[in-house]
């Protein structure tokens, strides 16, 4: 498809539908079911969105990419998980923050391709996920591009002086995450597999597809002071945690048998030499719980003394202790034989691009 | 270049600048020149910003695309450009509700190849723009791409129920812009015929590299309750009249002859046929004032009675009346032989992609 560019003067004629329909299209999408909240009173439509803070509120700030080939792929990914999921990462990083999500703007540049039943599915998931998180489009930015690129910015808020940053884990915190760790790159894996779309009711693709931000749990701790730090897990736990360490001038101990992994299925000839497969599997589980990436579980050091306020499970959700905080700033895991390893960064980073540490 | 996503695994393992050494860079362009002021407890480096609002007023919020190919060539427009003006054209939406930016979120995709003297010179027009406009850098989101990719979402406040909208013009209102129309478009044109990056001190391309936000102007407006209806300049004034009219349900009357047209110069050959040319360059000036696009201007309706408020300069700033807001729903251009005649949207639509309507 030729790529239309403000350069383009001598730019073909044919008629398409114009910006003003895109946008009367996520109107649509989202007017049908979210009515205008009283802290919005100017949405989609002006230069701007007004917002009106909540008195005795600090303002969260959050923006995410979410791009076709770097993120999600046209032909695997549902276009209604992209929508859920485009949210849910940026909502989650207001859920790491101990805040609630207010409402979000959404920038979106797509091909001529995908705005019929592409976009109609893709702001069914997005409107699905903005109900969910109860976090209202306020307004955005649509543009044509060859290939789906997507940015959403969600503004949220929290009580002053109690959102959870990563800047204050200290000595003798214990370490705690919610959820599994692992099973949204499992998903991945499972995805990469495939040579279609993804069928939407996988239960083995849910957490990557249409990740859940913990943002109930994460209002929780902030608003009873639980928490000395948190950040959400979207990078993997050990890239994750070197930057919580990082920026409280900490280190860690992660106890690998704590950790709470995915349960792998025993490949299909598990029957011969099934104890060696039985370690693989376990250091399969392992290595995705350490690195996978995209859980978005909550990655959070507990006081000492208030650990018992911590339930084991929070809304449905297991809240585990993996390890503790430690005044050293080494970063380590304790394998069966507790000789402690370092744990090295083996998550995702776009610029380093590989996986394992 | 190989494209890197989360779903390769199996990518290089080349050294590479890591995502943790672009924030760092990132950082250090704007913590040398802008101390975070005390409305932001909290900056880059968390999973997400904190932004105390201000008592009494109502938060603006908008975000902008900014993308290779489409809003910029990588090899005719300076970096420092690029950095100035994306900040530039979002900023210009907080001007155009009458608001005050406070700070930005930076979203950035870049390739490898512009890690090095690009970003630099990108972070350096961009954290001049954050000077000028008081707007400083919050958060925001880096990832690897093959093209440059960049989403700017600019955080303003307004005192509550001052905002300009677009919705409020009225029959009688008379239409202001300022500075001039069309300089953008012209600078534009310009750059379409060189074979090399743009000089940044060539004065015909200025308005085009390096747009200058109406905050002063918009803020004026706003807090003295002198504009009913008001939006940016930002795709031409036939389309962007047209949407300020639909928005508050009024047609309009524009005086060609009133229009703050651009200069041409004539052509080197001039001297022939004279006449004849001097009509052609007179009516190319004018069709880069209704139609070109880029030049964020102000375009404002004032009601009976405050014109005389209006002053003919604003802080150095040209403002002109051009017309009038009629009853009757259509958008009409008076030239030299008074017959109105029809002025139909001719500015930049990225689905439409046609120039001229």
């Amino acid at each position: 498809m030729a790529r239309y560019t403000a350069f383009s003067l001598m730019a073909s004629r044919r008629k398409r539908p114009s910006e003003s329909s895109q946008l009367a299209k996520i109107e649509r999408a989202f007017g049908r079911t979210v009515n205008r909240p009283k802290n919005l009173p100017l949405g989609i439509g002006d230069d701007a969105a007004l917002f009106h803070p909540t008195t005795g509120c600090e303002t969260v700030l959050t923006c995410d990419w979410f791009l076709e080939g770097t993120h999600f792929l046209r032909d695997k990914h549902p276009p209604d998980a992209v929508g859920w999921k485009s949210l849910a990462r940026a909502a989650s990083d207001v859920a790491a923050m101990g805040g609630t999500p207010r409402c979000f703007l959404l920038s979106l540049a797509i091909p001529q391709a995908v705005t019929g039943a592409w976009l109609d599915r893709f702001l069914g998931g997005l409107s699905r996920a903005s109900r969910q998180f109860a976090c209202v489009l306020a307004g955005g930015d649509t543009t044509r591009r060859e290939e789906i690129l997507i940015n959403i910015t969600v503004i949220g808020e929290v009580s002053k002086g109690r959102a959870l940053r990563r800047d204050g884990a200290r000595h003798g915190d214990t370490i705690y995450v919610s959820g599994r760790l692992g099973e949204a790159e499992r998903g991945l894996q499972l995805l990469g597999e495939l040579h279609r779309t993804a069928n939407r009711s996988d239960a083995r693709l849910r957490k990557h597809l249409y990740p859940e931000p913990r943002l109930a749990l994460g209002a929780w701790l902030a608003e009873n002071g639980l928490a000395t730090a948190a950040m959400d897990l979207s990078d993997g736990l050990s890239t994750d945690l070197r930057r919580l360490c990082a920026a409280s001038g900490v280190g860690a101990r992660i106890d690998a048998e704590k950790l709470p992994v995915v349960l792998l299925p025993p490949p299909p000839s598990s029957r011969s030499r099934s104890k060696r497969r039985g370690h693989k599997i376990q250091d399969e589980a392992l290595q995705l719980a350490l690195h996978g990436g995209d859980d978005y579980e909550l990655l959070f050091a507990v006081p000492k003394g208030k650990e018992l306020q911590i339930p084991p499970v929070f809304q449905g959700t297991q809240l585990l202790s993996i390890g503790e905080i430690t005044a050293s700033k080494k970063i380590v895991l304790i394998g069966q034989e507790s000789r402690p390893i370092p744990l090295n960064p083996g998550g995702w980073d776009p610029f380093r691009a590989n996986k394992k540490g």
